[in-house]
């Protein structure tokens, strides 16, 4: 008769934020072991003494940052659900640009990337030089027109397929997304674009903000943008602007799931 | 009959901040050019063409920062007030970590230092761990009584000779200093002091900080302050803070030298 060992684990979120400047993005890659999610599965496995393989909510690229991250891992422990001691010693290893926050017990089926009902991203232009920004945001010389940006902006939140913002070669099922909001701020020499939805393509954030300082530059037209949209086609679109202005700033979950409190952020 | 050349020079107000992590303070030095004092003068001579040099509005130490900084010039042009060229040009020559705002004209022998009126710092705690804290706060483990900080602080402002958080061997004439406010605010993981008097003496925020944190971890009682004071005793104060915590954040002069413009910070 075969024998079977049967694995009782544990499933957590931990939920972190991350400086990316340092790394080649959130995902695990051979040959180097500068990836967000290498330096967790690292630190974790060294810490818990197990053998940890964390799944991380999304895929940052190369340079952007994460205000805020989830990941879920599973672990043979029970104890590690608001465990604040083993929160502390995983901070203490880990590089000084990769900080947890919390980790809390989630029933055996959560999915940090498949169960996220929504994100938002920011993107941060500078209007001249902050001597403490480094690589936080992305420095221009000349103010553009956000007035114009911002009715840009709201142009997009009319479409759903956007094709047109997907870096070409991605092999993404569908090019639909569910934009709930698209905004600019401008705080002195400081612009800011936040954008929500339930879903984003490869590159898509930093082709949207291509596009709309296109707008604000007054290269295009702010009519444009529904042509750009409806072509489907990347070359149509503005330029992608650099990583490093790009921040994750929020994932939602169910509420059920009880990660959500604006406190723990 | 001796020749008399006569210099025609207008002063100048320049306003920058800086990082201060990378140099070893404002005031020039022997043997380095990592002081933002040399760094200004040399930078600032190269696009103005003439021998530039600063004064500057006080002197920080090793690795503190400035948010808010001004200091005086000489120069044989009179087209410098309000030129942002200079400014563009001057901020893409200097290092990242220190970005000028604004030159203004001022009356001949108008005074970075002697004239100003206060200065404010704060210094930046932080429990727990920040991603992009990048030497700008000082790492904490646990929360201290921010509430008996602030009773300390408000005893602080009864007394005007701080002899005890001033650093020995300092040749300061007078260690009489007028505060006019000294509080601590908390917010989510950031704890931050907020100080301003007409002078400081050497080393006296990074002292006093050291003093009220003792305070804040029950090391020392509310009431025991009073005793430091009256000391005049250094070595009864509390340790100095980390200087990466640091900041001078404003300066102000007389109304009629126009750059206390709120918006100009």
């Amino acid at each position: 008769m075969p024998t079977f060992a049967l694995e009782i684990v544990s499933r957590y979120f931990i939920r972190l934020a991350y400086k990316g400047t340092a790394y080649q993005g959130w995902q695990a890659q051979p040959h180097t072991d500068l990836t967000i999610q290498q330096q967790l599965n690292e630190k974790m496995s060294m810490i818990l003494r197990e053998s940890i393989d964390v799944v991380g909510c999304g895929r940052t690229d190369s340079g952007v940052h994460a205000r805020d991250y989830f990941a879920h891992f599973d672990s043979a422990r029970t104890d590690l659900g608001g465990n604040q001691d083993v929160v502390y010693h995983l901070n203490r290893v880990l590089p000084k640009d990769i900080a947890v926050k919390k980790i809390t017990a989630m029933e055996e089926n959560a999915h940090a990337r498949f169960d996220a009902v929504s994100r938002t991203y920011e993107y941060h232009v500078i209007t001249g030089k902050d001597a403490f920004n480094d690589h936080q945001a992305w420095e221009i010389r000349d103010v553009p027109d956000v007035m114009a940006m911002n009715t840009a902006a709201d142009i997009l939140l009319g479409y759903e397929d956007f094709a047109a913002f997907c870096k070409v070669g991605s092999d993404q099922k569908t090019t639909k997304c569910k934009l709930s909001e698209a905004w600019w701020m401008r705080h002195s020499d400081y612009i800011v674009f936040t954008i929500t939805a339930d879903r984003f393509l490869r590159n898509m954030v930093r082709a949207i903000v291509g596009t709309l300082m296109d707008v604000g530059r007054g290269k295009i037209g702010v009519e444009d943008v529904h042509a750009i949209v409806q072509s489907g086609d990347r070359s149509e679109a503005g330029q992608s602007v650099p990583a490093h202005g790009l921040y994750l700033t929020e994932i939602i979950y169910p509420d059920s799931y009880g990660v959500n409190v604006e406190e723990e952020i």
